[in-house]
């Protein structure tokens, strides 16, 4: 029995989002859930302050466990684009977490991606500040 | 190619559990897994406590990002019941974890559903103080 | 509509990853992806030290959230082996993180299994200290 998620396993140097969208691409892949664990050696994570409309951004250097990247793939100008969330744990084993804006992949992150049974089209929303959902369609967008 | 596995996305102002639950009563669906990420501005997290059998509670006001909701969707009473842990990043970017109580969507949050090929039933165990799963059958219970 | 996708509830005393492995042999996955939520007692948690090429554990007693366990089943010499990360709320709700040495279920464990579609073959890689997918083959591998 066998359904439609498909693992990957990325290797050291690859850049996230980059090689999770050209995979998408590659494939595609017009929405579909993303997760994946492993670990990242830079690592840019944010955290939106929704009164200024901008993300915090963070860098972390060195190797950190992604102990869980969630997120999705959907169509962004007709093109696949990756939302992701990450939590990171640290060699003390705490956890920082966030929206992820980049990462470099050190040395493998294992990535699942599901392809969903409807299409999400996202866009830039000018009054929240941030790229959203903002339409579902059944099955395969054109 | 698309399987079953389907995506929502929760505006500003949604409930959880409430919002998720009337998704599955609406579509159907008995069993499932459920995932997010996203923001929330109210959020009620606990850790239970299984000398006292009870949830310690402890409540976080202002914007979390949603850096992973896990959870499942069962069959309690007949009603589709959710059952979610969450990880939330604060603004220095730490992490707080547990059982999702309640929590008000804010500004959105991405949710994907999909539906198992077996069936959890769900009731409360009066030993373990815990609403459990005590059986799953295969395929869509009635 | 259903998938591939199936949901187990492991009871108190169940270790971790010996009982996600056995139900993967026994029910004949080659690779899936796994998750989970529920709680634990003891938990053996492991940052990679890549310099010194082994993993630093640290023993982590008493109940703690598994507020996610993310991870895959891939086929290492030809049988079931897993690899899983995982996120922990403690009792004032901070979280701890890193790969999952070995767990054992308190009081439930609620996991979900989902074959994908491809097949990973995985071994110890001598360069990095680690056990990596080094191979994936499209559909199951015999």
């Amino acid at each position: 029995m066998s359904g439609v998620a498909k693992i990957y396993s990325l290797k050291s140097g690859a850049k996230v989002p980059d090689e999770i969208v050209s995979i998408a691409t590659r494939e595609a892949v017009k929405t579909a859930r993303v997760e994946a664990i492993g670990g990242v050696s830079k690592l840019r994570l944010a955290y939106f302050n929704h009164e200024k409309k901008l993300y915090e951004e963070h860098d972390y250097e060195g190797f950190l466990e992604v102990t869980s990247l969630l997120g999705n793939i959907t169509l962004k100008e007709g093109k696949p684009f990756l939302h992701a969330h990450g939590n990171f744990g640290r060699r003390d084993q705490t956890v920082v977490g966030g929206h992820i804006v980049s990462a470099t992949v050190f040395p493998i992150l294992e990535v699942v991606i599901t392809p969903t049974r409807n299409t999400a089209l996202r866009q830039f929303d000018d009054e929240l500040g941030l790229n959203v959902i903002y339409k579902t369609l059944r099955g395969s967008a054109k």
